[in-house]
């Protein structure tokens, strides 16, 4: 069986509040694009450290302008989200590892599709982004695959699947795929097009991606009625 | 008289790309959006001075995708442009100091709108982001000047009084203007509405900042027919 569909990577952290725009604006679009959306669970921290690259809001201006402008895009994207009240810490002091090799084992024991993935992330993203609750203890794990819908035995089997060796190697070689994409942050939109990969960075290059897709982009909501305005 | 018009102020340097972009976006909206359009020529380096910012070029990652971007969305929004050979020289070593003062005494000296503004920065632009000239000598100024439509007099005052005191503060006050609204980078928009400024940093931010105004986003090319996909 051939699909026409064109392949379209996500590679993303649930550290990163623009990762998450990005994630629910292309859900959404996999049932209205001909697309094959494939959820790249990836390491943000590896990415910064492999490219030199410096977190953003270190410049005080660059985090005053994110705060607001992440206030704006989660309003008009629909997607309600609130940054943690201690960013530095949450960000960069417990970080994403833990989190990201609890979803990569999620992925690696899911064989059709990856609904649950797309489910365990979302849930991990609403605890760091919009209720302000750890991702990095066991429990919180815990807490987010059960929500997602997992068992408790599957949940207890994911943590000690995620301890693993082989799924911390999944993690890096996945966040070595964006690398070798020049990645320099999330989310990284692979769009794979007549052979060619086109990489898009963050969450404000949909309406290009459309074009190079040859697809057509109706806005962040493309399911949703048309408001008026 | 009184307007319902929303003032719309661009901040903007002739050594961003990324500015022209949203300078010939901005340009073809004056006369399809409700809007003021203000040009606010202003000096990069100075906001990446007070901002503590670094060039986004210095992350190799994030160069090589620049490139990339740039060649995309030059063609996505109809405004061709093509990299100088040596961009470090042109944007860091020889840099838009002089250009932008140049502009300054252009905007100082129009009294009647800023037509002139407008189309002296355009050839300043396609000097340096199309046919990799110089944007620093006088002779290049004087070229860009005429090509704009100034008279060779009108040109040769305007040389004089970029050199002055009055226009040097000048360009200092309006980089201050933007630096007040927390620029890290260029282009800057700052959007008027309901008494409050509302400021968009890049040329990403269309869609938000229509729907921010109570306008509504076409594309790139708003008064281009549409095209076939």
């Amino acid at each position: 069986m051939t699909s026409s569909r064109k392949v379209v990577e996500l590679f993303y952290d649930v550290v990163s509040p623009y990762s998450w725009l990005g994630f629910e604006v292309l859900c959404r679009y996999r049932s209205v694009w001909n697309i094959d959306l494939k959820l790249k669970p990836a390491y943000l921290g590896g990415v910064m450290h492999a490219s030199g690259n410096r977190p953003p809001g270190l410049v005080h201006n660059k985090f005053l302008y994110m705060t607001k402008d992440l206030r704006r895009l989660s309003e008009y994207f629909g997607v309600p989200l609130s940054p943690p009240a201690n960013v530095v810490e949450a960000m960069f002091e417990k970080g994403s590892l833990t989190a990201m090799r609890f979803v990569t084992a999620v992925a690696e024991k899911e064989t059709n599709g990856d609904m649950m993935v797309e489910k365990v992330s979302r849930e991990l993203w609403k605890r760091i982004w919009r209720t302000d609750q750890d991702i990095t203890k066991d429990a919180s794990l815990t807490e987010a695959g059960l929500k997602a819908g997992l068992l408790p035995t599957e949940v207890e089997a994911l943590l000690h699947l995620a301890k693993s060796q082989p799924i911390k190697d999944k993690l890096k070689s996945v966040t070595q795929e964006a690398i070798d994409y020049n990645a320099f942050g999330f989310p990284l939109t692979v769009c794979h097009v007549n052979g060619k990969a086109e990489p898009f960075f963050g969450s404000d290059r949909f309406e290009l991606m459309a074009h190079c897709i040859g697809e057509k982009w109706v806005g962040p909501q493309p399911t949703k009625p048309i408001a008026k305005i």
